[in-house]
């Protein structure tokens, strides 16, 4: 990473390894997708501890303490931060196998130059020392940023959103890193939640267009997709429940539609082909400005009723679901594509048991890729299987490049992570061919993240 | 093993699991479920040989034999059972890769103190220093066991059962193992089996109540509950076919059993969520005693029905089922949860595909654990499998602990066999942190299991 | 191989693998499943180059090409093939992982006696040396059976098939090699395509018999098959989407046969069910005729409308379908086993989560073979992972062997391929046993698939 620091992992395997990530190890990071928000980026504000940087709101650890039978009252509850971090500590301490100890090593080591594993004992001389340097450095947003080599960050922000804070990043010349924003259509296409009548009002209002029949919302959809590239905007996201298993035409897409925002409620095989119908909308929207269209596929969202109620969305309550069909997927692709209209296209999948039909079926189509693993499946082991089992099936070259999915600006050494796990993988495959093995490592380090935000 | 006799397994694969092997080895064996007889438990008959403790009923040989393409004469035929033995030997000598060959390798080494691996061509010489033994040590279930340094043992129950042989165990003086029934349910949810008006007046035989109506029949089985809690029951299980996807309301439930109890068929919608309601209802039962639930996932059952006609149940031609789907789970454990109901859990899934789907869904909620890997996945790859997934996805020490699921008395040196598959396992994974490792090894093969037999 | 001219891979990983591959590796080769041209052998043309060899057919390759961004033009277009040559050093030279770089290698090596890997900067090199090779050799289709050990090969041929050139070969004296033909019945059995009756008709017409009932085209069916088993036929095959989920018995089934010769469209419940019912027809015929039935699940075909209209199938748009429910395919063997019908039968799975639950409903069930990694499965990590299962769940010696189903005489390498594979299996599993693993190694690499060509 450009700025190095400290150490983040250390998991090269051999010689070759080694040899591939000094090649890799300080390219810049483009951020093609994560949750970070602009509004954090702009005001810039210095963090208070390492307490509210890593547990404010991070529920990836909040499911870690969980498992381990930490109280409620250490995790979201009213206890001291500092008591949180101790219960944090604790519950990581022993997490033997989960990727959560890499990453806090790679954290501690790499801002804090602390290379003690964190745990019960050590929880109090370690959060001294971290809150020491925070103050110190005035770490902050940027600062984070900044000495992690980042260049350029894509976050989600939904299609209503005024992009107020990403006008006044792009207004801020002090800023070397390009932000800009991501077109996220998960309410968009949300025609079986509460409220889509509302959400379908809100993008007239946004785009400032009338929202009557299908074809005035897709127009006004179009219009807020041109305001956000406008803005910079490269890639759109979309991570719900479920795929369509049908695509309706436009008559009875239009049909369906005037129902929704009518506010009767279609049948479910009449919802499931109007949000075919949208996908298929939205694909031909993306193609037409070059966009690159990501699905995230098989998460389960807010299982914990009773935890939805209490903490809302994103608080650890989510899962792997099943893997959607893939000829669902199939004949999406198929559609958009004999429509000519299938974008640059990004598949994740959450349940790693579809890697071996998407990865095929990505390899049907042109400019379809598979992305690398995704939030549970974010870890060395799980790396690995994607990197296998997209070399065995596809082309590894296909491979986009790391994401961070993250809501934390000190994720990005997760970049150096897979750096490594990627070096390890192709120094196991290389098999005497060190040129392609340095070639590979650069594209799927840097190069192939840089394609994707070239013009098409 | 607190009597070590011999070797078991020895598939230590260096200094640190070595190290926290040897912490761990002699620590006592909880067995909070397995199929093991009480009747054999209390008579204490000391074996004839060899041939009658392997292969009398122990279906994973039956199968093994039959793929290898032996002559059902010498499974479960007529042959003799030294020929039964030696065509045993032929089979297990060349399956390479088969647990049954490290099986097999541990419980001569262990308790007859034979280190050559079986095979056709030891097959006499085996069959005969193992039968001295037996012979010469009286081996016998009680010497067995206490052998093994075994203290607690869960049997497997139906809620109809008399409990005559448990009674007859509490009042033996000189038995000094735990010897309790668990509350297995498989009938009693077995709504679409025939018979199933005649098992609920059985419930209601046993418990000396009316079951006329569905509010009669839950006050019986919560009647049957208490009586084995009376005698020491703390764990209940279900082991069927499929998974309920939806649950019926009181109402509903109730119009349901008065058909299935008057001879009528209802309906496969209904049946199927009369089985959700009684899943529920059962949960409820059980978290107001404090006992545990357990559900072994995704079983086919007497796949072949010719030779299920021949040999009936448990004869071998059980398999792994397609994966239950999770959002099944989510809804039933959501219920539970909602009604304030959820006992501490356990689930076992027999198609390993579904592990990451159940330990994420486990994830969300407080107290429900993911099991170790079971029946066909019992082997060294199939725990590491299990370890690594809740190891990333979850806690590694929600892990409870090994379970035998066994009907022999000599399987309990899979005990020995799981211990020495953890260490390697948090060898590789303590990256330094030694004392953790120790706290977790110790946690995963025995501190979790005796917690789950204390007070809720 | 019998007639070793150069290097093929080289993965043995220890002395005990090298010593069991010493045993095998110049055993002959039975390719009881190819997809090898009968015209193509009796004519026996010698090739005109490497490029042609390679790239004429073989859409494997042009997968890669294509994950790789491969313009069609030097893939299925018309660029000169050596321009397509080049393209495809530079696609495989990059990618790492996937086993073309182990077959290009191989068949380098074997055949031509070129060691070094094939990339975009050594191409026109390799493309000189192999040309000179093929011209100076005179390599054709029977001089490279012959290099490779070949002995037995049988092809896939359609029912309809008049079976000229298998006559031919069969006359022609100077062919060492048994060649003969399949009964592949991907067309019998696809009642849903267009085109169903008129296939119907041309089975009548090629048995010369009436086919206006169903009656009477089960029979003119077997008739096709006497003349198929007359031409030495051991094998069937089947390899098309989905599988039945219900067998109609003889009425409905006439029934629904009526209608589709009729011209009319049954219900899709019912062309379900008359599938099912010819499933289990044509396994009564196999089983009287000591036949082998195959059956490759799990694949969808052409899944890329616009590439399957402009260059038709096996053009690199077939990909993993989410895997068949084993509960459809029990119910088939349990039907066909119930009417004492159930002939010697290997199943493939294109999508390995399906492994676990086939290979154990396949223990159920006498003479039920998993067969090994078959397409997109077939490279080291996936044959071991079916060697694992395989050897975890049921008995690794009711594995039949390699198939290569290839379309290219050069690619029997990969049976060399796959004997390094099993010989490290085995070498992994011995734990002592050198002599069972040398009976195994035997058996999987040989004896077991000469076994199936014996009568029954």
């Amino acid at each position: 990473m450009a700025e190095f620091k400290g150490k983040t992992a250390d998991i090269l395997k051999n010689a070759l390894a080694r040899e591939l990530y000094d090649g890799v190890q300080s390219l810049p990071i483009i951020d093609y997708h994560c949750h970070l928000s602009p509004k954090e980026i702009f005001e810039d504000k210095p963090f208070d501890d390492i307490g509210q940087m890593w547990l404010a709101a991070d529920h990836y650890k909040w499911r870690l303490m969980r498992g381990f039978g930490i109280d409620e009252k250490y995790i979201t509850g009213d206890a001291d931060i500092k008591d949180k971090f101790r219960a944090f500590a604790k519950a990581t301490g022993l997490a033997l196998g989960n990727p959560m100890r890499d990453w806090v090593k790679s954290e501690l080591g790499f801002f804090f130059g602390i290379t003690e594993e964190l745990n019960a004992q050590n929880a109090d001389v370690i959060w001294q020392k971290a809150n020491d340097v925070i103050a110190r450095e005035k770490l902050s947003p940027r600062k984070l940023m900044k000495m992690s080599g980042v260049v350029y960050v894509a976050t989600t922000d939904d299609p209503c959103d005024d992009l107020h804070w990403h006008r006044l990043i792009a207004e801020d010349k002090d800023l070397d890193v390009k932000v800009v924003p991501s077109f996220r259509t998960d309410k968009l296409v949300g025609a079986d939640k509460p409220g889509y009548a509302d959400y379908v009002r809100a993008i007239g209002a946004a785009a400032g267009m009338s929202v009557d029949t299908w074809d005035e919302f897709k127009a006004a959809v179009a219009a807020r997709m041109d305001t956000f590239v406008e803005h910079g905007c490269k890639f759109s996201d979309v991570g719900v429940e479920g795929f369509p298993s049908a695509i309706a035409d436009d008559k009875r897409a239009a049909r369906i539609y005037a129902q929704l925002v009518s506010g009767q409620t279609p049948s479910a095989e009449d919802v499931d082909a109007y949000k075919g119908a949208l996908y298929l909308a939205l694909a031909k929207e993306y193609a037409a400005r070059g966009m690159v269209m990501q699905m995230h596929l098989s998460v389960a969202r807010n299982c914990d009723s009773q935890g939805f109620r209490e903490l809302g969305a994103d608080s650890g309550f989510d899962c792997v679901a099943d893997p959607v069909p893939v000829e669902s997927v199939r004949r999406m692709l198929d559609a958009m594509n004999d429509a000519h209209a299938l974008p640059e296209t990004v598949i994740y999948s959450l349940n790693p048991i579809a890697y071996y039909p998407l990865i095929t079926l990505a390899g049907a189509f042109r400019g379809v890729h598979i992305g690398i693993s995704w939030w549970f499946c974010d870890h060395k082991r799980g790396m690995t299987e994607t990197l296998d089992a997209l070399g065995e099936l596809g082309h590894i070259c296909s491979l986009v490049g790391m994401l961070t999915d993250s809501r934390s600006f000190l994720s990005y050494t997760r970049h150096d992570y897979y750096r490594q796990v990627v070096c390890n993988w192709l120094a196991d495959h290389a098999d005497g061919s060190t040129d392609a093995a340095k070639q590979v490592a650069y594209a799927l380090c840097y190069g192939n993240a840089k394609a994707l935000l070239e013009e098409r």
